[in-house]
């Protein structure tokens, strides 16, 4: 399998090297991203995050779904972070199908029906944005000085944008 | 505020060198990771993985929820994922509390009940990380043919070890 074989060789070379520094369990920053599983967008890269630095949480499309909530209340009430940013990005995936789509399509692939799965496709990112924004900052158990931003990642440039302030 | 001072600076430095190559919607290899938000994992570096190559999930402890199953159905039926990887790692969070800590702690600290969130927490790393694999292979709508394996990282030397064969 040229995939694993390729990562083993990579995490070898990483092994040989490695360097944690002062990194413990809570982030050196207090800082969580939550993203996108995108291939292209990468969070290390673009924001510059070496090991330890901050959380990162990663969904299909980068939604404040239940789960996302679940990670930043850990990640904010017991690790400490206050800087919480939503990072949606250009030319997603979720843009391209609908619920029924999916529904459909998993249907006749599997002979299951899907329908009780809301996979969370949108048609605006920063409609959405704006949207999981709010969903966070309206969650009872988001610190109250926790900062909630929004930002769109361009896959063409690289450039990530402010959308919505704290 | 420094850290976001740090992050842009970073991404300025990022846009004007910005290379994504031939990176598309689906990624470059077949893979789809699973893992923690944890600062010290850092997946693009311990696997060598570079833009456009694969699809990172992450949530506090690297969980199968029903989020994350919803971003593996369309990370494998829709864009073409069939290497799930399950990574966990040493020295979790998720570890150190168990769901009545948690709930206790919201509780004092908010004034609400959080006692219907199931935190996910463990208490045996492989345990858990063989949990997870068996919840995805048992998921009707993950591809058939998609070989799901289990893996933990180790913080101390950023080694991955196997410990669930496909």
């Amino acid at each position: 399998m040229g995939s694993y074989d390729a990562m083993l060789d990579a995490n070898a070379r990483f092994v040989e090297g490695f360097d944690q520094g002062d990194a413990q369990l809570p982030p050196n920053r207090p800082v969580a991203v939550l993203t996108c599983i995108d291939a292209r967008v990468v969070p290390p890269l673009f924001l510059g995050l070496g090991i330890g630095d901050a959380h990162v949480l990663r969904n299909a499309g980068g939604r404040a779904s239940d789960d996302a909530l679940r990670s930043l209340i850990i990640s904010s009430q017991l690790l400490g972070t206050r800087q919480l940013m939503v990072i949606h990005h250009t030319d997603c995936g979720m843009l391209t199908f609908t619920n029924e789509d999916a529904w459909t399509m998993l249907e006749d692939a599997t002979g299951t029906s899907a329908r009780d799965i809301d996979f969370l496709p949108f048609s605006d990112v920063e409609a959405s944005l704006r949207e999981d924004v709010r969903t966070i900052r309206d969650n009872p158990f988001i610190p109250k000085d926790a900062e909630v931003t929004g930002w769109v990642y361009d896959v063409r440039t690289g450039r990530v944008t402010q959308v919505e302030d704290a």
